[in-house]
């Protein structure tokens, strides 16, 4: 029997409520299993919490997560509270960070049954590896002068570790799927970070003769999301790059509702986080229609992390199903409930 | 009867196949305006005169190009002669900065008879005006350390002047325009540079109450353009926001071949210069099938520039009924020749 403690987070606006959807998900799947056991603890951390105690979470919030196997968190952010560096740097990227969780891994690819905004998406399947402690977020920078003579200077740290580590995780990915690793840089218009990060690239795919590469500037990879997104298997960009074509990836596939992400640690000091890429919507919070695809997909995720992805592909096959069969939320064009696409997917996953 | 002086400079690859296509158009343009006269002089500028001279431009280069009215460029770069960096930064980048061309402008909209790759564009009809000068493709910065020490810095320097002008430059068109500014940001990741940029928005917004404004996170706006294109009327955005809305705008418009750019040089101390989104698309070279209409679009942001916006409008109308007409090169579904769809634009402007 293996048993999984999660520290559940479902933070703020949707997030509280598709965690909870796919965390009732994951109980139905450890039913299944059988073998697969998951010991869930719930932290309240989010805006809200910060509005009662001036922090996003308490000062040994670390400490109290970081024993856990596996952090699951929903949303962050909710600017009518709290403003959004604030939260987001209180929390999100605070654990990206001191928790190492370096890699951000996230898919695209066509679901059935959920349409894309593309005439012709073409059957892509793609995922994006993301750098996810440094480059543009780099915490450098400041201003100087004042009124009109004021600049302000951020300054983007690429290191050659950071660096080579995103692209071994993105090749040693592409040769457990379609061999082919697509480097996102602009080394033509951004002449000191991009240059190092093309060298890097081509450093690191001498060690990897059996896997295919290019590169593509951001700016025609974005193009090219939408007039041929089958065209990629792994794409490895920095940290903001990995941003921009990960919603965008959504975008395409149909919706940011449906988009799933892991935070990984990959030296196996501190928990890895799975949060799905959409944000807390304060929109639609407290209207029931959240679509909970994305956090029971990044649960998927979660799953494979820890080496079930038999039962990891199981679910997503469900979900797959589900979507399918047209028992969708109103974002991808349908008329059910967060709860009824849970109980759903739940009900096919006990059949 | 105006003369305009225009420097052409076709540059490399497919620039010199369209930019004599839109040079003939521009003549036809002026046998039907009459009050209207070109003064075209060819400069050889590009990466063969690179591999000949050096350089890719003489010393003098500047000073001979400073006194046109405007520069009519067709394409840089080609990796098989000279590496972008090299190309791009001695001759299309050097001449936005030394002229002080701070503004780029960009428009996408669904032209008549050109598939979006979109199933519902909807009427969309946008322009980006793009910071041209400074912020990410600022030349500071530099590396320290080596081998696996090694890092990259890449400073990104935003001027308060420099972004104020965007700012103030997207305020006026908008005033001309649907009166909405959206800023394209990303202050929830990038925590120097972009929360200065949200600053001077909101400051240069209150000196345009009649002008509607929000903004958008990068990620969240580049999965808009896929979405909800109709959402937006004038978007500003910094350097490489902007370099990447304007790529994916023209993919989503249908083809980067058609989408066309001004570099404004706001201070009337030298000349703007006007140039197409595209590159010089170095695998369609001498086959004949160059979409010519980012160049002949180009054209006519040029002809407004110059005061001359009625027949600017004249001339994207019978661009429009010529595309409409299924009169179109491949790269957007269609059967013709840069020649033809160029020699019926002529037939139809001249009817
Ligand atoms: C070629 C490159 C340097 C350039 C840029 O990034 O500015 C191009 O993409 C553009 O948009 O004009
Ligand atoms: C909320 C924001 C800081 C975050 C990011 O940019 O990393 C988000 O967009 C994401 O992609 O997880």
């Amino acid at each position: 029997m293996k048993q999984l403690k999660i520290a559940s987070i479902p933070g703020d606006g949707i997030g509280k409520e598709v965690v909870p959807a796919a965390i009732d998900v994951l109980k139905a799947v450890s039913e299944v299993h059988g073998g697969l056991q998951f010991e869930f603890t719930d932290f309240p951390y989010s805006c809200e919490y910060y509005l009662e105690h001036g922090a996003m979470m308490p000062e040994d919030g670390l400490e109290r997560l970081k024993d856990f196997d596996s952090i699951f968190l929903g949303a962050v952010g909710n600017e009518k509270l709290v403003p959004d560096h604030v939260s987001l740097w209180g929390l999100l990227i605070k654990l990206r960070r001191e928790f190492e969780q370096q890699i951000n891994i996230r898919p695209a690819k066509v679901l059935n049954g959920i349409q894309s905004p593309l005439v012709n998406p073409k059957d892509f399947d793609l995922i994006v590896v993301r750098e996810n402690s440094e480059g543009e977020y780099s915490e450098v920078g400041g201003r100087i002068f004042r009124e009109e003579d004021e600049i302000a200077i951020q300054n983007n740290i690429f290191s050659r570790k950071g660096t080579e580590r995103a692209m071994h995780y993105a090749f040693d990915l592409a040769s457990k799927r379609n061999k082919h690793v697509t480097s996102a840089t602009k080394s033509n218009g951004i002449v000191h970070s991009m240059p190092f990060w093309d060298e890097v690239f081509q450093d690191v795919a001498k060690q990897y003769p059996e896997i295919g590469t290019d590169k593509q500037h951001i700016d025609a990879l974005t193009a090219f999301f939408v007039t041929h997104p089958d065209r990629f298997d792994v794409i490895v960009a920095s940290n903001l790059f990995g941003d921009i074509l990960t919603d965008l990836g959504a975008a395409v596939m149909g919706s940011i509702g449906i988009a799933p992400a892991g935070n990984i640690n990959v030296n196996g000091k501190y928990p890895s986080m799975f949060e799905p890429v959409h944000g807390s919507a304060p929109d639609i919070i407290g209207k029931g229609v959240a679509n909970p695809i994305g956090q029971i997909w990044t649960a998927k995720m979660m799953l494979d992390h820890h080496g079930e992805d038999e039962i990891g592909k199981v679910l997503l096959d469900v979900v797959e199903s589900t979507t399918a069969d047209g028992i969708i939320t109103p974002d991808i064009g349908g008329k059910h409930s967060t709860q009824e696409v849970t109980d759903e997917i739940i009900k096919r996953l006990k059949a």
